[in-house]
């Protein structure tokens, strides 16, 4: 056994991808109102002797200062901030039972929790009468370390700018369209603690997860996407799984879902938790009904209140709770092309079916209210009903469940509960800004989180394109996160490569859609690249992309001669055929005083002429 | 020296991409008006004892009972109609310069031109006085069969979509947003006619490309995408670029742009001509800056006439031409990020400014119509000054040049030539709207072809993504024919994978764009597959979609077993958690009449109720 626990932690730690990506160096930004805390920024130095700081969600990771140990977990940096605000109380938290690791053999189970030993925390839960959630706080008033935090974070787009916005034309021309949003032109931590006062954003952090790093998550800030990892009881360890987890958050993932299924899932889960840097969500139902033995029938309030306080205790941050689908709503989908392909929406439906009873998640919505409070978890309101083919979109089915999603968000919000609403999903793009106005609506502006929306179905393999385009659309119109959709959607299990091309995806329809927004400063990273195109600064448009090593494996393709980084022409044009050298030449020539001064006299000369310039060559033409 | 001609052949025979694609037969509709052509449609046949006829662009590749040597060219299925309108002459054409191949060497030479011997044709052109172009014909009030083959491809979707859309409600959900595009319920071939007649539409079909299937370009068809294909001297062989071509079209190119430079240009494509089904364009400055020797500023009139001629006698369907970037645009374009970036449009730049003279492609303008006319090329008004970055997007020079490609539109329909319009490039979400509609507007309808465009310009590697959001959105908006882009775009030279990576993008970005205009029918494939994913037919997904290879490796790498493909679950949720088999059950459920009634009974019940359930639900939280 002892051989067993640590074989499985060494091959953890050496499973890690721990190395800062290229010409990167994580830098601290150091807090006013809270000068304890550090917030990373990934700091890429390029060859002209400037850096580019551009957001950093992998954590300690990609920090070679911090030694790490999967089976001790990442620096607990909230701790001090938690235990300072005086509500909370440790307590003996609920005991691990059989059917929380899917009735793991103890065989099995030694092995794997022997390795968690160092992960097993005392919990954390509100003081009696005590309210622990940042909505709670932001309401009273406060602004927590996590508020500040997350207001320096947004603010790094805004500080890169700086150095490269210079043209007021520029400026102007490309100003956002925000559709209805409200973008400062800084952020301050007194907006960040109003918009989580007005359910605007939320600020997923459990107390019982002290390792990470605060985000926020509204549409009046950055839009994030959340990656999705889950095991396989044939092909994943725990090991692989903590690395995904990691890999994730390497590539982009503001939050990480864990959608593990089967055997060790509580286990897993520690591990996951004790080292992750960004929040994680889970679905409570998909273990409830592990426990139930995979029978939706068998579920009852009893196993899914004991999954809720199970999770809670580990740290979760966010739970997708299918409360908004009721009985009345299931014969709307028989019409349907695809019915309900949510998983967590057909467990419940046939919940319902089978005993005739309204959806227990919605009977009993006010304990599960009571449960996040203690704890400071953020409802992801879900949508059993989103459409599962363009042929679904915006029916009844889907529109009637948003409506009791947003009913349910006033209720939580009596309760300070953080909440987000999940959305589709399959829509078309025409379809799409309906959507976005619609949960607006009826969910009082609560954020939105969606997967995707795919805009067709007929590509699979191809599904993180299909749904990159709905992504990027619905995060400009409003979408607060985005959930990333894999190349493997809809065939099969994603693996790392698939995560991180997703998630590459993902990103960038996120940046796409900061940039029509109009965030402050989001287009800085994009001039940053273009003045690299334009000066021929191959390794820096390599490290300010948003994955350097596959921009230099592609550049190697063609050219793999180390000359051929600093060449002033690339292999699409040749040296002959380069726009940009020539375009360079243009601005040299037109650069010079005395010819630029014969320019402007051309150039005001051919615009008094108007037309006339073209009667003339109309002359030379018509004799040709 | 007929070692090498044999070989050459051989090779290139061998090279070519002949299978049909799985679970595909080629059929062909007849015409009405024109009863000898033949519409090919790909129908795919599905395991549950339907059809599924696709829009097919692949020409006689896909179809295992013709013969094809690539030395004698594919049948030249127009030779007929164009003979029928006794307006062409045959004449003894351009002699072949040793600069048409890029000054290639006689020993270059005799083995490439030798292996095309069988490839050489008289060419064609207006017999005097008579004008051959398709516009001509439209305005005259003729349908020719050229029109008439586009209109019945045009209505295979509708064809297709009246299988599947059974359901009232459904269609007046979905209802597209046509953006001011006019779509009828049936392309009918007066429909086309006036389509073309209008200039809203080009049917690029150059008399000496008898070979060419029919397509049309037009806001009202179906978005058209194009692949750009170019030799490079220590990649390609010309057998190479043949097949490049014919990979292009295997998966959905609907025209090729054929780059190529340097040596054996003018053999290359003779080959590419005599082989494609597809429509090709070039760029003509291209080649003949290569017979210049690639100095910018000794280029003449002279050398481009002679170079327009040469092409358009070997059957170049369309013509990229950089005529609206004028003397005076030049200084608007040195404040940019990224200066000019079409190649195109830096060589005339550098022209320009070298001599201190007006374009000569601008001056000359009406001696080019003259020339296209003669043998139906359509006119692509190319953007020079494109925005290379989203910086530079929607700038002064970008619109002055369209303005001037809209005064040269005008032009060229006084000569009844045929032309499209090219646009970016570089343009974030929120400002391709104003992209589209300032083109309708000063480009009067023209048929817009744009390059993507990019909506980030940080993700090297992922080009192909960042442009297909940009593209699904302008097609929906109304533009024509996308312009691909590979995931080496910006990087290197893309291989047969990054051609089919950035055709599949492109085609289903087109889709999605369709979809959105609400095209008749458009959303039949969709149906068609998710009614597959419906009823767990696996391999029809895998054959429906558009890449049935790389969907059913994707499920092979988690299911390889055969028994899978049957399956009623998939990977991602396992046999228990199946939110689709589950989704059965309930419709099974409710299907039963009694239980129908129950359940109607139920929601009825649960509606009148109205918010009272909750209110019960509501005495149970607060006491839990």
């Amino acid at each position: 056994m002892t051989q067993n626990y640590k074989d499985t932690l060494t091959t953890s730690n050496e499973l890690l991808t721990r190395e800062p990506l290229p010409a990167s160096t994580k830098i601290y930004l150091k807090g006013e109102i809270h000068p304890e805390i550090r917030v990373p920024v990934r700091e890429i130095a390029l060859s002209n002797d400037t850096t580019l700081g551009v957001y950093d969600t992998s954590g300690p990771f990609t920090d070679p200062s911090i030694e790490i140990d999967v089976g001790q977990g990442i620096p607990a940096i909230r701790k001090g901030w938690i235990e300072a605000r005086e509500d909370v109380e440790a307590y003996k938290g609920r005991i691990m039972e059989p059917e929380d690791n899917g009735y793991a053999t103890d065989e099995q189970l030694d092995f794997v929790t022997a390795g968690a030993k160092g992960l097993v925390r005392t919990p954390l839960k509100a003081k009696a009468g005590k309210n622990v959630t940042q909505l709670h706080y932001a309401r009273a008033g406060i602004i927590t370390p996590e508020m500040e935090f997350v207001a320096i974070r947004e603010n790094q787009n805004l500080a890169m700018s700086q150095a490269y916005l210079q043209d007021e034309e520029r400026e102007a021309r490309l100003k956002g369209d925000n559709r209805g949003a409200n973008l400062p032109e800084k952020i301050t931590p007194e907006f960040v603690r109003k918009e989580i006062a007005e359910g605007r954003a939320v600020l997923p952090v459990n107390i019982n997860h002290p390792e990470v790093e605060p985000m926020i998550i509204g549409r009046n800030f950055l839009v994030k996407v959340n990656a999705n990892i889950g095991n396989s009881a044939t092909t994943s360890s725990i090991a692989e799984e903590v690395e995904k987890m990691v890999w994730s958050t390497r590539w982009g993932g503001d939050t990480v879902m864990d959608l593990s299924t089967g055997k060790n899932i509580h286990t897993t889960r520690d591990w996951i938790l004790r080292n992750s840097p960004v929040p994680i969500g889970t679905v409570p139902i998909y273990q409830a009904l592990e426990k139930v033995n995979g029978i939706a029938e068998d579920l009852t309030w009893e196993v899914f209140r004991d999954t809720l306080i199970e999770q809670a205790e580990q740290g979760v941050d966010y739970f997708t709770i299918h409360a908004g689908l009721l009985l009345h709503h299931v014969p709307m989908t028989t019409k349907r092309v695809t019915g309900i392909v949510s998983r967590g929406g057909s467990i419940m439906a046939k919940w319902m079916i089978a005993h005739h009873k309204e959806n227990f998640l919605n009977v009993h919505f006010e304990e599960i209210c009571e449960i996040m409070k203690a704890y400071d978890i953020t409802f992801s309101l879900g949508d059993g009903l989103r459409p599962g083919s363009v042929a679904d979109a915006n029916d009844e089915a889907q529109f009637a469940e948003l409506t009791e999603l947003g009913r349910l968000t006033k209720i939580a919000w009596e309760h300070d509960v953080q909440t987000l609403i999940e959305g589709p999903g399959h829509v078309p793009m025409h379809m799409i800004q309906e959507n976005m106005d619609k949960q607006l609506e009826v969910c009082h502006e609560a954020p939105f989180y969606t997967l995707g929306p795919l805009t067709t179905d007929i590509a699979p393999g191809y599904d993180h394109i299909t749904s990159g385009i709905g992504a990027a659309m619905i995060g400009w119109f409003g979408c607060a996160m985005l959930c990333y959709v894999t190349p493997k959607e809809h065939l099969g299990l994603p693996d790392k490569e698939d995560v991180k091309e997703g998630l590459i995806t993902y990103k960038l329809a996120a940046h796409a859609a900061d940039i029509a927004k109009g965030h402050p400063g989001a287009r800085a990273r994009d001039d940053a690249m273009s003045l690299a195109r334009f000066e021929f600064r191959w390794v820096d448009q390599f490290n300010i992309g948003l994955d350097p090593e596959k921009a230099r494996a592609y550049h190697d393709d063609t050219m793999p001669m180390e000359a051929a980084k600093v060449a002033h022409f690339c292999s699409m044009c040749g040296p002959k055929f380069c726009s940009m050298k020539i375009s360079q030449e243009v601005r040299d020539y037109t650069d010079t005083l005395e010819i630029q001064q014969g320019m402007d006299e051309m150039s005001q000369k051919f615009q008094e002429m108007g037309s006339e310039v073209y009667i003339e060559a109309d002359k030379i033409a018509t004799k040709g």
